[in-house]
């Protein structure tokens, strides 16, 4: 039986790099994959793009409130909307493989359960588990519950332990230095800058002085 | 750095054995360790009862509500107040192990994650990820958001694969048949006996007929 | 398609009482497995003990030179040379569990696997990686180049880190205090009482005045 | 404490990408790495290379009899012979990274562990666990033997499945077809053109009429 697997890390621990080589591994053995990711906060970005320099365009996005199990039939079977011709002889997918998995909706997790379960296609979701104040995305909170299997792509904290948790940071538009936040939404808004910092538990509680979301 | 684990398994996959042999290890290296569950649904059980038949009582149980820092420290000062006699010489402790951490409220596993890097002492927590209706537990939902590492342990399915979901199905008093339920409150309510199956993902849809939660 | 498992872990580490969870996992939910051990340096003795008090009877030993999947298949048949009657509607069996599975030969283990992939039953091998030399047994050194999943029992060393390792201590037959010893044979000769200790790589390099094998 | 780890995979499953992410992730945070490889085989070539199109210079490589630790000393010190100028201000090392692992000698691999636990610095080895006759390298057979952790990096074979053995093709000058071999030296001699592909164990016993090694 295929599986759901979620293969989860702190932001910049080669998520998407992982991602990439999983589908080369598939192609370079003749088989055929599909990608995907979320549609929301990429602003109808296609690319999914590694830090080590190697980058590739999704098959498809998912856009809010789509059905994942639809989609992915329709772009598994060739009957491609974006494609200037159908391929009438569409060979059957070998693995989906979806990237910023943690902004599925619950309900397309479920629905990617469902691609392994039932279309008996192996499905490979990477994402990060926790957002700047250690709480789970909608589509992670999820993927927790439902994956087979839960891997972890390890990174490292400035401190050279493990990083499991993210941290924001807002830099000041004038000076350029950067401040840790434990304040804000969840997905930062637009107009204000912000970056990411992957940090150790210990760290984390450094930084925050001991406050856990 | 002491770091906080989850050991996660469908219902029946041999949590309690794990931990009474974990603790079992420590003590045999000479090592103290500390043993606790949820006072939650236990009715002030204070056993923990593997299915091989070892059983062993905790050292304290976490009332709801209760600050599992403050709990910790002062049992593993010897300050307990259950004891006839206090351990004014106790050895510090090598590992706290908690048993139905599911159970736990979401910032008492913060106390555990606390435990683990400010108090430096390992912390093995052992619990189910989901109810029958996969949702996630209020312990469990925090414990995959915060654990450093999670640590799945394995069972079988009816059907040979391995379980991942937990069924419930409701006893009816007379006739002594079994039938799955999909609905009905997370923990099940007084005068009502129930028992639970571990299952795939595929027997699980299909005795749900496709329902996930 | 099943697969053979090497469940290894250092002395000490609940690795027969993982075997016997295992196996009464399967037979609680009505399916039947088969337990065998190495008849090597068992002398005759029958039992799977758990330190933490339960045992059980293999289904069968596997001698010196013997053919593990003409035994397994004997066994499994119900046309057990032991039995005093013949199973003759003998069920399928779900699961072949072997403890102390280092001491195996190596073409023993290799029909673990042909047991796994030719026969469909998944196998799950307990055994420990290194001897008190950190050397592997024929059957671990085996286990590792063949098994489909490597997965480690964890336990602790006397500092509280993870023990990799296993020393031997020979026991003074009069003071009845012990010493290590990093020179001997693989498997400690009659006459001669050792008593063994799992230690992280840096305790066990202290004791061996950095010595690897 | 330092840990040694032996990431492996069978051929083409990633390792050399796996190893230049975690480089750039702990470059990324302003920590410096060393990358070595054995020189056995590689041909004085210093380059590693990622199938996904990523390649970086090795800091050094490792000749047959050299003790790595010195090695390793001498690149972390800065005292590098191959350097125009020495760093006399080198930053401390946060970690080894080893390609090709499974070329080293046994006693190369017991030199990292030595390097992980007396020095102090994480080793991150990558490597094949064993040839195509699915009989360890003396490298891989030392490394499962020593690491504190083994963790695998997956690929699929080309029936779906996971592949776990590595097999020899080879390739005929005139006519450039392939035909599987299981018989031969363990690294390919020169002037007979070879190729690998990665099998799961049912693929590679079908193609071997049933041999294993």
């Amino acid at each position: 039986m295929a599986k759901l697997y979620f293969r989860y890390g702190a932001m910049n621990s080669g998520k998407s790099t992982g991602l990439l080589q999983a589908a080369f591994n598939y192609e370079e053995r003749g088989q055929r994959v599909l990608l995907a990711k979320p549609e929301l906060d990429t602003k109808g970005e296609r690319q999914i793009l590694s830090r080590l320099g190697v980058s590739r365009e999704v098959d498809f996005l998912v856009p809010a409130g789509a059905d994942v199990v639809a989609l992915f039939r329709r772009h598994a079977s060739g009957d491609d909307p974006d494609a200037l011709v159908g391929h009438v002889d569409a060979p059957s997918v070998a693995c989906l493989l979806v990237d910023e998995a943690q902004f599925l909706e619950p309900e397309q997790v479920d629905g990617l359960l469902r691609i392994a379960v039932e279309e008996g296609v192996p499905v490979l979701a990477y994402g990060i588990r926790t957002d700047f104040r250690t709480r789970s995305f909608p589509g992670s909170a999820r993927l927790l519950e439902l994956a087979h299997t839960l891997e972890e792509l390890k990174t490292i904290c400035r401190c050279g332990r493990k990083a499991v948790f993210n941290t924001r940071k807002v830099v000041d538009p004038v000076t350029r230095t950067e401040r840790f936040v434990f304040d804000g939404d969840q997905v930062a808004i637009d107009g204000v800058e912000v970056t990411y910092e992957s940090l150790c538990a210990a760290c984390y509680l450094e930084e925050s002085d001991g406050r856990l979301g």
